[in-house]
């Protein structure tokens, strides 16, 4: 079953607000194109030192109430670091509250600034801990991993492989801190693309059966002659490239990035009736024993197959995780179809 | 001695048509430029489910007649996945077949979607079996694979040690299967270029003595206007950038293709007559013993002449299998000082 | 303590003039902008086959007299190649020469061409004899590659990790022969950029404590309408790019490119005011307990923190290595602030 990340989508567990939980109910009730595949309850950069206590209760109180109803996996995310104990130990803590106080409500933890591949396993024990300690099914808890560190970047391929067979769920760029620890520096206010670091993640992540998520996009809003506007433009041209290299999902900072993540990262309605009416017309002639299937004029063969394939089975994940985002984009009648369908080869 | 891979052309094994080899038997009799420095009659994803038999009795028929005037080497495709028992037990009847049939015709096999290190020592394994069952010469047949795959892609160092002291011969890129794996979308009508993919074929080619070759290009024919022409300047700009990043040479699908392929990764008439000169220089200086040779108002050093010797070697690797290439592109006087030339330091 | 490379600025060792050691001379006597971080007195191809002899005879005769004046470190560059045990013979020869004769001038030495990890460790092994056989300090000669042969790319991640506790100090990218080893060509006049090498240079030096710099710029005079002039704004573009992927410095071949691309690799007066001024906010809300600091409007994480940190310690690393640059880029007011700096999170 195709798992979904379209949206990775990060709220600050407290802030320094009446409603320290403003944000965080705010992503939990969050209904339509707006819920995020993956909302991030974050107790990390996200949340001031001294809030963090806070957004830890937050994050255990509202859960048995929002949790339920939320349309979304709920990953929150720790405090760690490679080369920082205090952190880890802080991060144990954190991981360890989380799974005792709201286990059953959580898909996983995220976990920051992960160094070689010794200390995701490190990391990765944390997570089995503390879900053996809260008496929560094995394998109940997944991780999710910010590759923010030139030791992730270095070890990359032995994370992946280590994901292959283990709670390991998510490679999640994380341009900021990556970009300075390399000492990288803007250039025309930008930072570098790191192509190839994108192109690997895309590549382990597919090797290992991995979810691959691109990171956070933070100029939300623009100002022109005077006017201030949300960067929908800006945005929706980055989660587009994020797509065309294969990445499953795009960070989201705001509903409003939610909403065009998960509608770019979804198979548009054309694409999904072209596919659907191309593999209907290759079982039949499959069923009539015609041997090579011509369909819109070309050969299909097993590798072109596998992409209309794909973007059935996508579209039905949508549809098993948010249906009403299915509904709205397909129509109950192309969605009959592509539920119908028989998509193997 | 330099190999030669400038062209690799697939040519469908069999076409549901009267003649069902004529495009095998069109590769098989091209000549001059049209002839590729490799044939590879493709029992793959260019053969229809149904007409694969026929493609391989056709290869099996024609070969004996045709192979011994051809200018190039043969290199069929056969089925493969890492991921299909079936299909790799298919491959391994297709490579038996081909070598007990026309193992003297054949230079190798390439063989498609390999996964990591292991999948490939799988494909080695069944054209040494299929070598010692036919009592072909060892290590006469050559190994050629498709890089489509995350596995493949993920292993690609390991992959390429391997092929420095195996039967492996040449890493192919294969974007279409790749994009679909890494599940890479199309924008503005282009899948990615994964130039860091491209990059680290070619170093992993230099590093172990391969061949490195880029994927196909579909886009053959394009209209404008009414009209419907050869895409010859796309195709071309596409052929140059890969011998940019030190590619040997580029996939071909159509005689033209080859054509302007086996021209442009051959050194240029200017470059060689240039070269040859220098060389010559080099060495008049070296035997009057003046020491640091100054040629062209720029001293050589030994990593420019290396530079320059590369020019020649190709040119002579092109005049011994191709000569008729050589000789309309060189002229017989520049062909004969490049022969007489010593290319050592 | 951080370590400076912001220019690799080679020199011809001899060169065919009246004075042989016109080029070295110059490097070492060189002041202000002018001054290399690290001087690299080439013995390898800057330096003609006849004049090797002549050029480590004034390496050994100039440094006594000018080394302890020179601002920068000095690490003249052997010869060596993976493929050429003749050539690695004479490398041992001059660095033993070295050790023995200039050794406490020395700061380390480069060494070219080096293959896999294996033939770095070679490399090592000579250095560390030759510093055993001088009666050197154990670790007092440092080590820094060429990486510009397909092996030493393949064998990046492993070459770097053998850098986190070695002397080996610097990884040094070689355009000129990573190309033609790879067989790449120049198109529209460029040899291909090697993005993902550079990215993978920059990643594996950060993530093993080592530097990195790019390679030379040899294009240092352009022509047009019949006036020859320094290429200056094609070498800054190029260092700026090279600053933007992390790397620590740039090579530099003329005095003019070091004073640009020190000036480059250096903080900008605007950026390290404002970063001591975030850290002085920053250090103030947290004596005065308001907990998360909020600057320039924004919130100071500990990602954003490292950031400003960052720029001001490169500030006190130019300030104890070339006192007059750091002086004349920040002034003295801007500077004493932020060598009283309290940089801790």
């Amino acid at each position: 079953m195709t798992r979904l990340c379209r949206t990775f989508q990060t709220a600050p567990a407290a802030v320094p607000r009446d409603d320290t939980a403003k944000y965080l109910r705010s992503g939990l009730t969050a209904e339509g194109f707006a819920t995020p595949d993956w909302l991030v309850p974050d107790l990390e950069d996200g949340t001031a030192p001294d809030m963090k206590d806070a957004g830890l209760d937050n994050v255990v109180d509202l859960l048995p109430e929002h949790a339920p109803g939320f349309g979304g996996e709920v990953w929150p995310r720790v405090e760690w670091s490679y080369d920082d104990a205090g952190l880890r130990d802080r991060g144990r803590e954190q991981i360890d509250r989380l799974a005792d106080g709201v286990g059953e409500h959580l898909d996983g933890v995220v976990v920051p600034k992960v160094g070689r591949l010794a200390d995701l396993e490190r990391a990765a024990t944390a997570v089995a801990d503390a879900e053996r300690e809260a008496g929560l099914p094995d394998g109940s808890l997944g991780l999710a991993i910010i590759v923010e560190t030139a030791r992730a970047r270095s070890d990359l391929r032995e994370i992946g492989r280590f994901g292959a067979d283990s709670r390991l769920t998510a490679l999640v760029f994380g341009p900021v801190d990556y970009t300075a620890e390399l000492g990288g520096r803007e250039r025309d206010g930008e930072r570098p693309e790191w192509t190839g670091l994108l192109e690997a993640l895309s590549n382990e992540a597919s090797a290992n059966d991995l979810l691959a998520v691109g990171g956070p996009f933070d100029r939300l809003f623009r100002e022109r002659a005077g006017v201030t506007f949300y960067n929908g433009d800006a945005y929706a041209d980055r989660v587009e490239q994020e797509a065309h290299l294969g990445l499953d999902g795009s960070w989201s900072l705001h509903p409003s990035q939610t909403e065009q993540a998960n509608r770019i990262h979804m198979p548009g309605v054309d694409a999904l009736r072209r596919d659907v009416r191309r593999i209907e017309a290759f079982q039949d002639a499959k069923r009539s024993g015609t041997g090579a299937a011509m369909v819109d004029g070309q050969m299909v063969d097993e590798a072109t197959f596998k992409n209309f394939a794909n973007t059935v089975e996508t579209a039905r994940a949508i549809h098993d995780q948010a249906p009403d985002q299915a509904a709205a984009t397909y129509g109950d009648e192309l969605l009959d179809r592509a539920l119908a369908l028989d998509t193997s080869w």
